[in-house]
């Protein structure tokens, strides 16, 4: 079995890694920190975990992180890092879900989340946890930084495409949509009920943290400058995520061809669904499970195909968009099936 | 490996069991019936499973559902009563979740569905499935008619009390409010997203099919005559369903003891979850699972405890309120641990 | 033309009473308060007001809040009446949405609302703004204690009977249910989008500060002791109130008698509406307007009427059940026509 | 007073336009139509429009359309064409909410609306409702093709920069996202709250109808070819319209210019709304009203303004996107001041 802790665990994320993990066959949850929460049954915040998760939060400084074997993250940026030292030394491995090791580049991590990097020597070290592209990489990591929900997305919409050098790679557009979960469990005003429900708007379209990570990745995949304009939208549903992924196609391809250039890279792949052509994804039909679901249009101009190709791409934001792929990376790391504990059937409707 | 067979997989209930039973460690889903959608996929009509189920909806005459040792009704009133006779004569065993095998009064059910019954034979060595109060009769039987959604609520709320004979069982009065889902799968205006979203409103409630139902099962367990007013309200929201109950105590009896009282009770049951006296159970702790849960209040009147008891009772509707009960009388009739394939986590948020 | 003043325009309340009286014509809107928003124009927080409303907020100190002819305080509780004395003696009327000057009995205030009463003097005379019952009262008031949401949907729904003797006083059952907007605009937690949408539940079931005020005010139309059991509820949508209030008939009175009762009760009312006997209200037919709509059942017992009534109400909680309800006030205080700005057709879908 | 005719009352167009005009100070609704709800009275089948509207719906034969001053279609693709030859002949002036005198390419139409046009001659005369782009044609119109909800945001926020040649006009690129109400008010399973609700999805990718609508629109504001790749999506909300709109820019302007651009665009218009530049409208400031509001962003790449304008535009599906507009269009045509009965304040929350 291997021993779990988990830092904050009072967010969505958090509560959602007690979902996961809580009939994971292979873990045992160990230790929960919450400095604000401590001593409280974890099923007393949360009652649908009543007869599931007996833990109780602790504070930090009596929890015995050092005693696990893994040590998730769902906490603020700037809590991993501060960490992450001594809990490697101390052997144990960690995977963070915010950003603290998403970003090997410090000067773009400073500027986007507005501190420094406490520990930049094992950044470099740490590897980014998108299982599909970094699988061997992941597979022998001892710091996982977890993509974030939109480039999870975008980067797999967009690898086989780059990949194949079949697109221009610096005019890609990603009009992305989240549920309001993606924001997090805080009082804000802008995420009341009364405020985000019947409403539909765009948010942080002149800059967002997940454009430079987005960027940072897909640049790995071509040697052409890499360009993106992601425009981030919130939709009132609880969970879910959609992208609608804008390329122009540079080469004389056929859509048979595409559609087989994706179903060749997903082939093998368990969290990755390939719809038929000119499918139109919905978000619900991967809620609460770790697929992504993805298809591929080309409308027609002037009655031939046009050089845009649109992929929808849809997921969980909570699931594969951040605690699904944690566990993914886990399995990965302590050697277990990589669809350990991840085969929820989406709940529809 | 149970051969399971279902009736009518296209609504609500059906998907819904196939959700559950895809995961199932002891099915085998052997046939899934739809005249109009012969052929087709299942998971092409419902791409949440994709990957989960291979099954392929087939017309009912080539179904060989006489090779199946179980037969699941997801069907409109009156079709399992067509197909009971022969299903049985073939030695399988039949679970409806409508309401062919509910009452045990002919006249009642003729009066209320509209419709003659025609195997009044059948109906009387029928089960009704709600194995919290008829778990022996269950294990033994060879049809179950799963009880309804409201019902399943306003039983396991008021039985101990009627039990115990604490409340006037001739005034009872049942609030409740059902998730949209809980109407079905079908083209009525009153349910489209436009109509349901952010409104609420009652109906039936000058008359309601689930109220003999209650009656018939709540009179077994009290000799005092049943009175039982049923409010019905419909919630914008998918799945859910909370009942508030109010009874009359007619004893001096404490709080404590009454908590004592449904604590008794439903001390070994796995998916009866009796919460912290005063507690406000949400529906959403239960959501996706097979969990009911319920709390007790009992407001103050002039400084001292008043003579009303209020249950508050929660449950999925399409779960413990349908499918999952199905699937939970399904191992009793099969020598199952009753929680097999049923240790779902509620989805949260 | 009557100068009117707002103090604590940035809740749901006030701005609810900004797109009312922005269009009344017979309004000026002088002046509104915020100390934190000082300076900041109205319609940069709410750009639904662009182009409607030029007002800034202002600071309280820089308010001339005594150059008005009527102030309203859409405010915590507590904040009239610490202002109260003051605007009085310069002659400015005041109407309070919030709780200050609702209850008479001054330790019941403070019992529920933890808080001493500054001016237990301008209580007594103040006019609790019920224009159904209390309309002549409030024509000449100078302050008025505006109702609280759910105690005007079960005035309106028992004054009827109670005033006619026809029910049992003393075991009145109120089961209500608002939208989430109704718990005001805070950034708490359990109003979070996510935390509130499909999902529903009780809240202050034990005890809850809108029974002592509906207490109070029933009890003035009948002779019995009046008791009553009010659970609320929060629904997953944005506006509107449902109240299924429950009496029993303690006369030998027909349906059509009922019926009548309500009709001539509310003949002369513009905004109740007593719909047709055993009709479902849904709180959409209300929505954004000051109109409130009832309707009575009466479920047969053993195919006789039983003795139990039911009244279904529904308002818009932010309008009949607030500013609506308070604009109402303002007019006949001023001797306009009672309908004046307030003829909005409620919106559907 | 302009006496108005209202043909298929019974969806979401035809009982807004009933919600509007049913205030209009200048209107006096004469008749309605409905074949299936002959007699039936308009707020029995509407109670939110009990004491507001009289009329009873009567069958087609039965009206005197031909009484009226003018008559709105709120009806399916191909029903205005038909009747309007003998209305134009009887004086009566026409407002199609449907496609019917939208395309002025016959071929065009009856290619995406698959039925033949059966009076080109008046569709030739029949002027485009967009007021803000052709309010003089308007002004002296017999016949409105009143435009589509798509069309309005994406017309309005490309005009200006097509009209001043500051974009590459073959790759426009729109996508849009609408609440539910915009698909109408039909038994279809994929509109019902348990299918559309919680969930995300775009649809019609491949091809939809708006886009010809809007192409053959947009090119009369430009001699480049014009290019438009339109996705709509879904959003589980009632109303609103949201639409992401990309352009490239071809000459080197400031952010301010274009900005300014917009602004000298819209100065005299009351129902577009310029924002400051970088904001992110939301649709619920526009909810139940006549209004549109824009913002324009440019997001930089390395440190400078990009060469990408975005702009975000939002409007009221129903009103500006449907009945509103219609109604615009109305006042101008009887030389009413333009805002005349349209001056409802959004409803927020």
């Amino acid at each position: 079995m291997i021993k779990v802790g988990i830092v904050g665990g009072t967010g969505y994320t958090g509560v959602e890694l007690l979902r996961i993990l809580s009939t994971h066959p292979e873990v045992e949850l160990t230790v929960i920190t919450s400095r604000k929460e401590d001593g409280l049954k974890v099923a007393d915040m949360y009652p649908s975990l009543r007869g599931k998760v007996a833990l109780a939060f602790s504070a930090p400084e009596k929890a015995a992180l050092d005693k696990c074997d893994v040590v998730f993250f769902a906490t603020p940026h700037g809590v991993a890092m501060a960490q992450a030292p001594a809990l490697l030394a101390a052997g144990v491995k960690l995977i963070d879900l915010a950003a603290d090791f998403r970003l090997k580049d410090v000067k773009t991590f400073e500027k986007w989340y507005g501190l420094p990097h406490s520990c930049p020597e094992i950044l470099q070290e740490a590897v980014y946890g998108l299982p599909e592209i970094n699988r061997a990489a992941i597979r022998g990591a001892r710091v996982i930084g977890n993509p974030g929900c939109y480039p999870t997305t975008m980067q797999l919409g967009f690898y086989p495409l780059l990949k194949a050098g079949v697109v221009d790679a610096g005019h890609l557009i990603a009009d992305c949509k989240s549920g309001v979960s993606g924001a997090g469990r805080k009082g804000e005003i802008s995420l009341l009920f009364s405020e985000a429900a019947d409403n539909f708007k765009a948010y942080g379209v002149s800059g967002h943290r997940h454009t430079p990570e987005t960027l940072e990745q897909l640049q790995y995949q071509t040697t052409q400058k890499v360009g993106l304009l992601f425009t981030p939208h919130l939709v009132p549903m609880i969970r879910g995520m959609h992208a609608t992924l804008y390329a122009r196609l540079t080469t004389d391809i056929s859509n048979e061809a595409l559609q087989q250039l994706f179903v060749d890279t997903y082939r093998d792949e368990a969290f990755v669904d390939v719809m038929p052509f000119a499918s139109h994804p919905e978000t619900r039909s991967t809620r609460a499970s770790n697929m992504l679901r993805l298809a591929l249009h080309r409308p027609e101009v002037d009655g031939v195909p046009g050089d845009m190709l649109i992929v929808l791409v849809v997921q969980d934001n909570l699931v594969k968009g951040s605690s699904g792929q944690a566990v993914q990376c886990m399995n990965l790391m302590f050697g277990l099936p990589e669809t350990t504990g991840l085969g929820h059937v989406p709940v529809m409707p």
